[in-house]
């Protein structure tokens, strides 16, 4: 049995759940009325759909969100060694600026000590990625926090959203954190909350018809690939060319438009390098692949995977489940989700059943990157 | 020497250039008032600053746009021994209905002559996608050009924008459209034109800092993912299973999405198939994939194509070079483009220079799916 790190699967602590119970916008719990239904998770816009009533808003949250003995379960059901959980999207985005940094360093204590208990007692083992106050008034706040992280044991990295301070990763007031990453060796996993304009789908009416499929399916993983791209266009990769960076969903379309990014760049008549006024990116795509980008194995097909493969080399894919996302919808006990049994066979079918590549992908290279033993 | 067909290489027929010229909103040509400069053509609404002056303003239009002389040199310059020219975007979108018709049948004549005209005298061989109507008082209108174009003996299929009938690719009228295309036989060339909202890149400022990159480089090819996965989410080919679509750029991300999109749909709890109340759609996207879409080889690297390849299969994957798009921005007489050169490379690399193969996607694929000798 080869050795498994998840290094996609979420959790929310109850201190964090509670926080969400006390909100009545985006992000936020609703507790129904029917007595044993379960309460009710409104995460996304699209899911806060008031012709929906509150009792049927968003999405039902069971223990998995929470429990760790659920995600102890899941890793056993799935023949999971370990798992490097993090805090799910919004993380602490929405929170007022006085809040943020009491509530990161609560939720990074909070999970630090989730995985202490565990690794005493269970044969499955924990880390986790931290998550930052992005909301806080100043970048030396976000900072100081990376660099507490490193000081708590179980932490390997921290997970981020892609709307930064607020305007996006090529804002240059992230430079301070994007040094702090750098500086203390911090993984950092960029994943995607916001997804895109209801417009760029035809509207709100469009969506709904077809459920969470537009939002979850191309908004996530569209809105990954622009994050990211930006940051390329707007030289944060040349300003810090040791950053890490783990990408959600094999980086959302990264390793597929990488080709039509590097040619539109080297198109486009207003870089510098191109006899034009804007300074454009230093480095090349392929070359920020290679160097900064990890990706995850989360995209549920071999033709995914093998493009994320030649874009970044299968020393630098890591599996991962998205648990507890995409549970089965008739759940029976000990059955393999379906969600994570594509990942697994995409991964047999891409490395053509190579024990050594698969076993890489399946946990030897996250155990590697993230000092995990 | 491989037999090699350029299936996504575009013209503007002298009649809508000359069309595009007395028009002064998007797309329009303006003429700069300084002797010698070339005409400026501004077909997106991203081109159309008004912080940049009009003469300087969208792209400079040579005559590679609509002299078909420049295209057969470009043929020649790069080994192409056929090309199956289209008009450009937005090709007849933006019409007064009562414009519509007149203008489709004009071009599409034109394209059809100068196709006749070129085949008696050159070694180089033409055909042609013909343009639609669409904005057409009535969907009849339609109907009657994709008819009409069985007549025409150079056109080979027609090619189409994202909008529809102005409400996308999933409006339920559209489907005469959609049947006639499948009773004709007729392949559709899907291409996309109108990018994404700008707030999805974080506003025209954040755009406008990076030139043309990001409307081009993600816009576009999310533009065609979203257009196909909502036609498929609408059920359309369910309803239409022998339609052929070629999709432009390698299908945006489809290929690298598809599993993602499956996973999505599978997962929905809205759907009829779940237990749901939405009838979502029956056949699955790999199924789609591999039955009804064709994809060209434009996507600039071999990670693309790999993914392209493993959705598709080799046998629907057609060379193609975007011409006159995408020229050299130094350019030297003789030399081969970047831009062309590196899909070649890309397509080499991806079959690990297996002749067969590789003069399939050249040229064999083309000939066969669209009857060319």
């Amino acid at each position: 049995m080869p050795f498994i790190v998840d290094i996609h699967t979420h959790v929310y602590p109850q201190s964090y759940l509670g926080m969400l119970r006390a909100r009545k916008t985006v992000p936020y719990i609703h507790d129904p009325s029917t007595p044993d239904a379960p309460p009710r998770l409104i995460i996304l816009s699209s899911d806060d759909d008031p012709s929906i009533p509150l009792d049927r808003r968003g999405r039902p949250v069971d223990s998995s969100y929470s429990d760790i003995n659920a995600k102890l379960e899941f890793m056993r059901r799935h023949g999971i060694n370990v798992s490097v959980i993090s805090l799910a999207n919004p993380w602490l985005d929405f929170l007022e600026p006085d809040q943020a940094r009491t509530w990161a360093e609560r939720i990074n204590d909070d999970l630090d000590v989730m995985c202490a208990n565990v690794n005493k007692e269970s044969k499955e083992k924990l880390f986790a990625f931290g998550a930052l106050p992005l909301s806080a008034p100043s970048a030396d706040i976000v900072v100081g926090e990376v660099e507490r992280l490193k000081t708590l044991p179980h932490l390997r990295g921290v997970i981020m959203g892609t709307s930064g301070l607020g305007s996006g990763l090529d804002d240059e007031k992230l430079d301070p954190i994007w040094n702090a990453l750098q500086n203390t060796d911090t993984l950092l996993f960029l994943h995607p909350h916001y997804g895109l304009p209801d417009e760029a789908f035809g509207g709100a009416d469009t969506i709904n018809r077809y459920g969470h499929v537009l939002p979850l399916a191309l908004g996530f993983p569209l809105e990954t690939t622009i994050a990211v791209t930006r940051m390329l266009l707007g030289g944060v990769f040349d300003r810090f060319p040791m950053l890490k960076i783990l990408l959600a969903h094999s980086g959302g379309t990264l390793p597929f438009l990488a080709g039509r990014i590097e040619s539109c760049i080297q198109h486009e008549r207003r870089f510098v390098g191109n006899g034009g006024d804007l300074p454009g990116p230093q480095r090349s795509v392929w070359d920020v692949l290679n160097t900064n980008i990890y990706l995850d194995a989360v995209v549920y097909g071999t033709a995914g995977l093998k493009a994320a493969v030649a874009a970044s080399g299968k020393d630098r894919l890591l599996f991962g489940t998205d648990h507890p996302f995409f549970p089965p919808l008739d759940c029976k006990e000990k059955e393999v989700w379906p969600s994570v049994a594509t990942n697994y066979e995409a991964i047999q079918d891409a490395f053509d059943a190579d024990a050594n590549d698969i076993a890489a992908v399946l946990g030897g290279n996250a155990a590697r990157i993230l000092k995990i033993n």
